[in-house]
């Protein structure tokens, strides 16, 4: 599948661009998706479209979602609606020369499907420890693990990943030929996120040492 | 109006905590919409949900966005489907005592809506210097203002902040008052996004300086 991405103003004259931005393989969207911490779940409400932040985890070639059962959005998703979840990484702000030509590097997933309810209560309980460890990676073995009443107050929705789309952009501003000798600086001014130092809970007791499994997404 | 975010598991006991996270001050909303450089936008495409990063810049209470006149999410939006815009920030990730009750620090704005296709050519030219002040402070002045043709080629819409919420999700874990005790580090491992040093485009004169508008965003 093919989609126009609007994150920046694309006239005709730039459309070659971007169609290099879109990439087919499957590693790049493992990449994009394994990279993200949440995803933006698109549903539709009442004929119109409701687009939430969403917690996720990928096995394989399944991205699973969850939230509470009382959500109307997860409700309707495992009702078999179609659904539309999209990760987006911005990498840069990119400066023209032009103010048209102002953009962002970014790399984009987009994934189309009918979600699907996970009630299997060994797949529910595989679900679960894969939500876990993307979020925070070595906590589910090392935390309690869910009750019967939590694992049946939460919604587990199953996405498969046969229709997605990845689309990138990297690089300097693609400015016209025209506007190169203006005496304007261009450029990318590079994003990322980075974790800052740990805080403990107010209630843990004094001195508790903070785990490997924290301190490693400093690095 | 009041949404659910499925961002985290919330089952019922939590929902007193949920509650706390909707607010509805403008100035929150305001907060959380100029401190993100992209949203994701949703609208209903034969049916399904598309959900796509866009571009956006805010004026009083009116949200620009933009995108290639080609695309068909932008096309729709132009005709007066609903759509939905919605902008999130992550703040933390939120380590719990159990694996049920990790979540994420985060503040998230909502926005539904028909948008409006920007046709007055004034108002063009004022979304435009928004949408670029937006994304790079200082650069609309700095740099080539769009051609009459480049103008046309840029699918501007105004989407209204009449219905629009903000849900925030600050501090520790919520655990259960049974896992208190459990030998499990518990709290916040905060994130931020950062600006790297600037990348000058190869195709500038070797010593052009980079300007205030951009230098500025390392601060």
């Amino acid at each position: 599948m093919t989609t126009s991405t609007p994150l920046s103003p694309t006239p005709r004259s730039t459309l070659r661009r971007l169609s290099d931005r879109a990439r087919t393989d499957r590693a790049d969207l493992y990449a994009v998706l394994d990279a993200g911490l949440v995803g933006h779940l698109g549903i539709v409400l009442g004929g119109a479209p409701v687009v939430l932040p969403t917690g996720y985890g990928r096995d394989a070639d399944t991205l699973y979602l969850h939230g509470s059962t009382g959500a109307a959005t997860l409700r309707a998703a495992a009702g078999g609606a179609p659904v539309c979840f999209t990760v987006t990484h911005l990498d840069g702000i990119v400066y023209a020369r032009s103010a048209m030509h102002h953009s962002m590097n970014y790399r984009c997933a987009v994934v189309h499907g009918a979600a699907r309810p996970v009630t299997d209560p060994d797949e529910r309980l595989r679900a679960f420890a894969v939500l876990t460890e993307h979020l925070a990676p070595g906590s589910w073995s090392a935390t309690r693990q869910p009750s019967r009443k939590e694992a049946a107050a939460t919604a587990v929705l199953a996405l498969d990943l046969t229709e997605a789309s990845v689309k990138v952009r990297t690089g300097p501003p693609g400015d016209d030929e025209a506007d190169l000798a203006l005496p304007v600086w261009a450029g990318v001014l590079p994003l990322r996120t980075v974790v800052g130092e740990p805080e403990p809970c107010p209630l843990l007791p004094e001195g508790t040492p903070v785990p490997d499994r924290v301190l490693s997404r400093r690095a």
